[in-house]
């Protein structure tokens, strides 16, 4: 089965939005063992919509369509596909029924615009929209299918894992091969290293594929095999995945999608132990990362955000002779910063982080990117210098990351020098 | 003038990489007086690239591709031109010396691979890559353009920037019309609310275009004008962004890439003003939010992520019979909790936030969704209540995003209930 995903809207013409949408679709449909052939954006012009549509469905089985479904005038996706299949609107009364319980939910009049959503073309299946008003199309002609969702990503993906996967799953059960795919998640090791770490990738993956991908994050390893059916597919995964383990296991924290927050806050739980952070430079980055996962108030007691020397003091009674002594980003004040959290807030662990991120700030002696990261428990406290580079945004992510990934070894008792 | 971009790569299609790349171009491209009218994605098969080709070069006058110009088997994109344009490879000598001067700078021999950069297809035009070894092309046949670049992106963006944005200027400064665009954006009001209130589009527009781009951060407007000259086209857009002002304006925070965050740090700072965060359920997102501008510790003093009751009662004397009678989450406690902070930071504004994002811990009272934003100065203390939905993230992000749009509100004297 091969497919194409059509994304409509200027915005992503013009470099106003980025299409996650189109990665989003193009993964989840892969999983489903669908072949994307073909990712397209075209203009909110009903003109070059009609001729996009032509021509996909002219040589893919399954075409998938993102935005231009909304209330305003912009939108013009649904008279576009009225157009392309020579049908008229009929009105559906469960897209009215939820739209009209939605807005009662919210406690909002339902305006005109909103109850015009429940007409859908006469030739769709209506895929219901539980995250908004706008409900999606299924679509069956000739042998091929057409969906339409809207462009909004919480709306679109909520289809497309509810709805949209498990009719694929089903349509693509019978076929001759079944590909699966891991990724391993890395941080600490550059991408040349762990190359070299890894040797003869052939007899490594004895047929398999390995894409080494490096972000901010770390590394990430993505290995797909594809084989007779799901089972055998599994076994060679896992037989690889193990190899790769017994050389670089204490690198990899987590697998696919798994934020290394989610995983030590995973094994802080399963200890029954707590954790607070004490963050200058990341101004938040940490707690906000760990606080992303329903449950973390059972781990993540609570959080300050130091920026002032002031606040250093008052909250986490850093002494003001070791502020002036060595600086606000120094080992000392990390140091003290972990033992303070740890000490007010009665936790297990306490996590600090003070650093300069740029653009501005450095120094000869500590230039842009200079970070410490301090950390105490019962029986000691360490603190780690890292250098990073002089990008503000980027720095944040990988002075937290960094920051998690030496609780997670601490947690484990790996040495934070392996 | 009306160009098509292409990116080739696989990982583009199975969603592991997001198409970064597209959005760039497309916007340097568009600032550039050009239409980019379609942006597409094939994978590494020369097939299909070929086929591309020469549908993109059918109906349009520039085409701009990235990716698989890189030295290793997978990279077939050179191949793909020479076949497309029927021509052989040439030795570029000014490629050649730049890439021996590159491994000479970085201290490493030159390979094969490294030295076949400097074969280019005849019919090109080198653009040389000041970042990397693979050089682009640009390509003029049959009064069309075709400009072939490597997908790594900072390599991708030096050339956009230093050779193609300059080439397309001098293209099209002649160009009979001028486009220009403006982004306002927009929180607290859904996007229906404020088509209606905005009236005839056609009264308000007088021929321009106008987009409503909904996300969870409030709806952007973006207006499109084209008209003779760039001084025209200015005019009108302030025109209607006056118009839109006039009916809206509350609701406008900003305009273009601007955060809120980024808004109300610049608001305190003009007035020489300094506040501080309570965060309880969004986990230190506004605090973070706040610090990825650069300048931040002169008007954010601190704040505090105070998940637990302890926290609250510790860190920002949150009476202890109020939680209890009012329980964490209530106008109540927010109210203490911006109370606490200002007192406890010295700042001019204390800034909370308490409630319930889910997806689990809501109860028939207090369902998930319910949020409590606390706002303390040195006159008042006031507290408001939202109701959202059940997506945590997206609750993150539209409760911190609704805390920041009422100390906007606060700062520049607007009525709350407004």
């Amino acid at each position: 089965m091969k497919a194409q995903i059509i994304s409509i809207g200027d915005e992503l013409l013009i470099g106003q939005t980025i299409n996650t949408n189109a990665s989003f679709i193009g993964e989840q449909v892969t999983n489903s063992q669908v072949h994307v052939a073909k990712v397209s954006v075209v203009g909110d012009e009903e003109e070059e919509i009609l001729a996009e549509f032509a021509l996909a469905l002219a040589s893919h089985d399954l075409v998938l369509v993102t935005g231009g479904l909304g209330p305003t005038h912009d939108d013009i996706t649904k008279a576009a596909v009225c157009k392309f299949y020579n049908c008229g609107l009929v009105n559906n009364a469960e897209v009215l029924a939820d739209v009209q319980a939605r807005f009662q939910r919210l406690g909002r009049p339902v305006t005109k615009v909103n109850e015009e959503q429940a007409l859908v073309p006469e030739v769709a299946t209506v895929i219901r929209n539980i995250k908004g008003t706008a409900p999606g199309y299924w679509i069956e002609k000739d042998g091929k299918v057409m969906v339409v969702m809207p462009g909004v990503p919480f709306e679109m993906k909520a289809m497309v894992i509810n709805f949209i996967v498990p009719r694929l799953l089903e349509m693509t059960k019978n076929a001759a091969t079944f590909t699966r795919k891991t990724t391993l998640l890395t941080t600490g090791i550059p991408e040349s290293t762990l190359f070299e770490k890894l040797g003869d990738m052939d007899t490594l993956l004895q047929g398999a594929k390995m894409a080494f991908l490096p972000s901010p994050m770390g590394v990430k390893l993505r290995i797909t095999v594809t084989d007779k059916d799901h089972e055998s597919a599994g076994a060679r995964l896992t037989e690889i995945e193990q190899k790769i383990r017994s050389i670089a296991g204490r690198y990899i924290y987590g697998k696919n999608e798994e934020d290394l927050a989610e995983v030590v806050g995973r094994l802080l739980h399963e200890r029954g132990l707590c954790m607070a952070a004490a963050e200058s430079c990341t101004g938040g980055h940490i707690a906000n990362r760990l606080t992303n996962f329903s449950g973390s108030s059972e781990y993540f007691e609570r959080g300050v955000v130091c920026y002032s020397n002031a606040s250093k003091v008052e909250l986490l009674n850093v002494d003001e002779d070791t502020l002036s002594e060595f600086g606000a980003v120094s080992a000392e004040v990390a140091k003290q910063m972990a033992d303070g959290i740890r000490a007010i807030s009665g936790s297990d662990y306490g996590l600090s982080i003070t650093g300069i991120l740029g653009p501005t700030g450095g120094s000869a002696e500590k230039p842009i990117g200079t970070v410490f990261i301090g950390l105490s428990d019962a029986s000691v406290t360490r603190a780690i210098k890292i250098q990073l580079g002089d990008d503000r945004m980027l720095n944040k992510e990988r002075a937290s990351q960094a920051a998690l990934a030496m609780l997670r070894r601490a947690i484990l008792g790996i040495p934070l020098d392996a």
